[in-house]
């Protein structure tokens, strides 16, 4: 009998469950849609409408969703429950709510089932424009040491930024609130059991999304303070618990949870960790210098190093953010799969196809059309939302097809950007891994990105690499293994050799010129702009 | 009876004839296309294909097509022949063509029908790039004081760039050319008869396209023979003739051609005029001060003035150019109308129709979209056909709508860096019309442009602006008036009160602004571009 471990991979509309052994095979799997899916017009039950950019999710989809999804897995899999000995689970992220302190959401509670501030607040719910904008304008005038570690801003869709959105918009759901917390740390509690004041708080999340560091812990009492009396406040005493790397042991399974899923209780849980990070064991990077890179709507690379850099415009260094022991960097691009569908629907076209084949007929450079792929601002390194994007270059003769290949183009030189910018500060990149939707659906961006860096990028066959490596952080929690590294090595699929995108070197060797013009139109166009438009 | 007169509007694909009488009536008007329109893939007759790049046209379309018009507009006028007394032309320029000594067109002798060179260029014909560069790079190593008329660029569809293109390309043609010539005057000489020595040219057409001014002549020989020395010898042989200012008396019809046209013979026939320039009359703009703009594929504004100023950026200023005694300005912005029906085409609509309602409903600024509208070059003032447009601050919610309201009003910008232009060096701008086909098709354009200028248009109703101009240039030439200001005013409509569009206030001072950003952008793709991106 192999062991084996549960990942479960928590999205923005559905949640995954990946059941796969220690000798790597992936054994069953299964997804399972949220009921409300996102909440965006109005709240479940009472006609309330909301606010423009909320983005919510109701808590009690998590749990079912994940009930559904672990048994069909196990069907499946046709596999006797009890050979299941640990569980991991990645979620998306900042999604955060409101709780008491034992762990019921506020929205759950009758007198604040219609307040939009007691629900989850997804991710991508941007009502905190304001109180993002101020943090960081304290933060800035107060010269704020923690700033480094987030390449000088905070972002719009961290923790702190949503709490104080609660503290100001709802103060009664705010006063309410006994503990906030991330939707993953959350849903790894319920899993564990246990008081609010030891609840297992990830790295992951609290790193790379609430300000906090292994080090110095949250900033300190007085910054927030400065921000809202309130903020202070509720950063001292409601965000309890234990902080752990994503595969330290967070709790065992309770007999609660073990019967609504199906599984065994008293099973190792791990630590949760952020969706994009998961897929860093799941395709297999085990060791430091590989870069893992998640193409989707946005894109999201990380990377694991043995040494802490304080890089400007990286968005975060963490100390155990991404797997125990070493220092996760990353980094992003705000827009990607994103950017290529707007310019789709731009052109009134209904497929890629016909622009995707006009733009691989052009030559490197697009005849001179040029990009800057700032269409939902410039994450990594400018680390600024209202930013906005360009094509220049532009005759009565360029098509459509010039267009995609000018933004295909400039997404690989904002790519080369972060790389160049992390060699630069002295953190190596040895490898790349491309994952994500995007590189099975659109192989022409690979290519691109290849010869944009002149470097082999390997495409990571794994269509489930979050779910994967959520399991492989099951099987760390279990202890099947004496290392991390070698439960990775274990359980991830090798990139086969002939999934490597080697760089063509005539087209490298074109794409320098396309390159500067892009860090040209970065200049012109980002925040110190000396021609002054943005 | 009262006294008729002919216009012969000369465009690319046909040729329009219009009758108009002293009292300002229009009598009877009527098209005919040229049999071969644009010859641009291959000569007619032997099946030759042509290089890319060329626009050539058959002399013989001319004639025939002119003879159709004229029998049917006097047709439509139910006229008698013998009231008309003089005939205006007006015709694309530089359209130019070789010829021997009696007016035959080289391409009509048999030994050179299957020459392309031997043809008409079309105005349009690009196929004298690198001969417009070598002169541009002679000229300003030179140094050349005639560089100041034309805002210091020679442009690629003038005269003698042509002529160098088939001294360097067919040799034979050029050797065999014993007279060059404007389409224009070609027509004209037809009409009048005589000797090479006396034909009757345009100072407009020499003006604008062949570096001509009255009182310095041609660039000189010391100029073109460091271009090429045969060129020297064909500008000082083989550009015979008289120069007259339009409405100056180019002769009097002959008989073969009266017959031909069914017009009597011995009436006075005008010096031709470019198309655009006759629309000044046209459009009764007698007085110095009112800039005339010709709305269309691209835009041509003109303006008379009293006194001549160099402008740098300006295309050319010509004594006599428009009208006898004044000082003709032209400018020029390279896409307008084109720029449109690009945009159109790029977006997959088969109409304006929803894409300038959704431009309508944004505000002044387009949520932030820019436009440089530079799609076919920069005509006034940068005279450089090889810069490129660009649009910015693009995001995920920018539309078609977004860039159609951005590419308005960066024409609309375009044209208030040329008024601008002149007024700051001294050349008086009192009032303004809107004139050409695209006024009438597209009234917000008209309405963008008011409001960024600040100042009320009046959009001419006429239809055809230039045809009526060419009639007017006949009756000038047929002296039935003591002046040409008189002719004007009797023959041309005035713009009635309700066709004046005023500027909208609120909106004028939201676009300072964006003509800021406009010319920011103008600088920082410009030819001295100081972020290198162009």
């Amino acid at each position: 009998m192999t062991a084996v471990a549960l990942g479960l991979d928590f999205g923005t509309e559905s949640v995954r469950a990946l059941l796969a052994d220690a000798d790597g095979n992936e054994r069953g799997t299964a997804e399972a849609n949220y009921e409300h899916g996102q909440i965006v017009r109005s709240l479940p039950g009472p006609d309330r409408p909301l606010p423009p950019r909320f983005a919510l999710q109701d808590p009690d989809d998590w749990l079912a969703a994940a009930a559904v999804a672990v048994r069909a897995a196990l069907t499946e899999a046709d596999l006797d429950p009890s050979e299941v000995v640990g569980v991991g689970v990645d979620f998306t992220s900042c999604t955060m709510l409101p709780t008491t302190n034992d762990g019921t959401p506020l929205c759950k509670l009758d007198r604040f089932a219609d307040q939009p501030h007691a629900w989850p607040k997804l991710w991508k719910h941007h009502g905190a424009v304001a109180q993002t904008a101020h943090m960081n304008r304290i933060a800035a005038e107060r010269d704020e040491a923690f700033l480094i570690r987030y390449g000088g801003i905070i972002g719009l869709e961290w923790l702190q930024p949503k709490m104080l959105e609660a503290i100001e918009d709802a103060p009664e759901i705010a006063a309410a609130a006994e503990v906030w917390l991330e939707g993953g740390d959350w849903f790894v509690w319920r899993l564990v059991g246990g008081e609010a004041d030891t609840l297992p708080r990830s790295t992951c999340q609290a790193g790379y999304k609430a300000l906090w560091s292994k080090e110095e812990g949250y900033p300190s009492d007085d910054y927030f303070a400065a921000v809202h009396p309130d903020l202070a406040e509720a950063v001292r005493t409601k965000l309890p618990g234990r902080k752990l790397a994503p595969g330290e042991v967070a709790g065992r399974l309770t007999e609660e949870r073990a019967a609504a899923l199906g599984l065994p209780a008293g099973i190792a849980v791990s630590a949760a960790v952020i969706d994009a990070h998961a897929a860093v064991p799941g395709v297999g990077a085990a060791a430091p210098g590989t870069l893992v890179m998640v193409l989707g709507t946005s894109s999201c690379h990380m990377l694991n190093a043995t040494e802490e850099q304080f890089v400007p415009g990286l968005a975060g260094v963490v100390e155990g953010g991404i797997l125990p022991g070493l220092f996760g960097y990353e980094t992003g691009q705000a827009a990607v799969g994103d950017a290529f569908d707007w310019l789709k629907r731009l052109v009134g076209h209904d497929s890629f196809d016909s622009m995707s084949a006009d733009a691989m007929r052009l030559p490197p450079g697009a005849d001179g059309v040029r990009c800057l792929d700032w269409l939902n601002g410039c994450r990594t390194p400018l680390m600024d939302g209202s930013l906005r994007g360009a094509f220049t270059g532009l005759s009565l003769n360029a098509g459509p097809g010039h267009l995609y290949r000018a933004l295909l183009e400039a997404s690989a030189c904002g790519l080369r950007w972060i790389v160049d910018l992390h060699r630069e500060n002295g953190v190596p990149i040895e490898r790349l891994i491309a994952t994500g939707g995007l590189p099975h659906h659109n192989p022409e961006l690979v290519r691109i990105y290849a010869d944009v860096l002149g470097e082999p990028i390997d495409v990571h066959p794994a269509r489930q690499a979050p779910a994967l490596g959520a399991a492989i952080l099951g099987m760390v929690a279990a202890g099947r293994f004496d290392t991390v590294a070698e439960t990775i090595e274990a359980m991830a699929e090798p990139v086969p050799v002939e999934a490597r995108i080697a760089p063509n070197a005539e087209a490298a060797a074109l794409y320098q010129t396309v390159y500067q013009d892009y860090r040209r139109l970065a200049e012109t166009f980002g925040p110190t702009s000396p021609a002054g438009i943005n």
